[in-house]
């Protein structure tokens, strides 16, 4: 028999384990980012804690809604462009059909407001209790998740301050996308980004580890304890391609192992001409 | 005789009564900003909490410090500008020795960037137990203070996601502050900081009367409870120019009815004309 903590973490895998192509979630990509997926399975082994929301960090060019209040998510806003990777982030601009211009509205009011983002990693986890809340508060605030907090409900949400938040645009009249920066500012503000996301996954990876040495090892493993959710649904996670930590350390080896490679074929290379 | 978080208020209080010019406190301004005042003493008027810290919101341009990690404080990081008044903001950017260039470091972690900031309105506040502090944490939320959260020892931190983050430029080898954006762009940003800044104070403002509504008229006023702490600390605030809630609704008043008057000789004379 579960107790309720342990049938909404229930129901909630069951939600994350079918979710894909086929069955999106409510964020604009749809699908859980793959940088989040080790950290998610580390806090869902662990009985008294959920994740129930994730983003691994973020580049966005939004363009606001037609306004009512700033920052306006309603009303017809909508992502120009987003991604959670280094991969799809180089000459993005390049894509997206800019006017460069020179003129400014005389204020955000008065257009709809097109601004380039950083956002960084964002975890919310449920847990079964205060005294877990604290821990995993705790375990973030240290490595310098500094805007976390406990909210309602025993849920922790884990947040820096890693950010960048440009005013770039605004529709023109035409609906044109005018762009008053120019193409080297965007150049420039998306090498930022590229170093934001380095400090923002070394910081996934602080607590990644945080997590895994003061909460999951000091913690007795939940096979040991009574049957509270359907080890199934683990099992799910990994056929889609979820990776276990061990399977996780593995690949990060392999590829430290290959960057090194590359870096010292590189270096040869460069030696002898 | 006073409990453990009588006592801590109190010495709390102590501190902020004779923060001034010639007591600064740790924050860049060093005082207490005066759109917090009310605020301030609405929740310091409540027996089960004390404000420990809190920022009215605030244009910044800082020049950050020799990088080991984004976005570092320490290292010789300063600020070139700050102003928490919307009054001082104006063509700030004269008053800066910038050198407009057009050229880019190829990488944020080569050289020290200026960056242009709007922060928000941010409240840490002290509660006597969970009860209080979920209470708090509750009409925060409701008013739109969606990151804000409970941490350790029962502290709200009250927090909105209104915001600018812009990087502008970068120091140059000479030591000038080399600015990559012309100064329309920098123009455009003031702008819409003037704009983030009534949004601001516009929340501020709806997350005082909600306070006063849903806790502090609906709690037995700390007067009529035992003596938990010093009365003429208040009146110490108020000796300095601070407010009572009163008095804010008075002057709130008076200034209403002098803008529905100069709006009326505004609208007669465009009529006569």
């Amino acid at each position: 028999m579960q107790d309720s903590f342990a049938q909404k973490k229930q129901a909630i895998l069951n939600d994350i384990s079918t979710n894909g192509p086929d069955n999106l979630d409510a964020s604009p990509k749809g699908t859980i980012d793959e940088h989040c997926i080790a950290i998610i399975n580390l806090i869902n082994s662990h009985r008294d804690m959920v994740t129930t929301s994730s983003c691994s960090g973020r580049v966005s060019v939004y363009l606001e809604g037609i306004q009512n209040k700033l920052v306006s998510k309603g009303n017809e806003g909508r992502w120009i462009f987003v991604t959670h990777d280094t991969m799809n982030l180089e000459d993005w601009y390049k894509t997206i059909d800019f006017q460069y211009v020179q003129e400014y509205p005389s204020s955000s009011y008065e257009t709809r407001s097109i601004l380039y983002k950083f956002e960084a990693l964002i975890l919310h986890v449920k847990c079964r209790n205060q005294s877990m809340a604290n821990k995993l508060y705790s375990v973030a605030m240290n490595c310098g998740f500094r805007e976390s907090g406990i909210g309602s409900n025993y849920n922790v949400a884990i947040r820096t301050s890693i950010k960048l938040d440009v005013p770039i645009g605004y529709l023109g009249d035409d609906n044109t996308y005018r762009c008053f920066v120019t193409e080297n500012y965007l150049k420039y503000i998306t090498n930022v980004s590229f170093d934001r996301f380095k400090e923002n996954f070394k910081k996934l990876e602080q607590l990644y580890q945080a997590i895994e040495k003061y909460i999951i090892n000091l913690s007795e493993p939940s096979k040991d304890s009574n049957d509270d959710f359907d080890e199934s649904k683990c099992k799910s996670f990994k056929s889609k391609g979820w990776e276990s930590i061990e399977e996780r350390r593995a690949r990060m080896r392999e590829e430290g192992l290959r960057k090194k490679e590359e870096l010292k074929k590189a270096k040869d290379a460069a030696e002898s001409t």
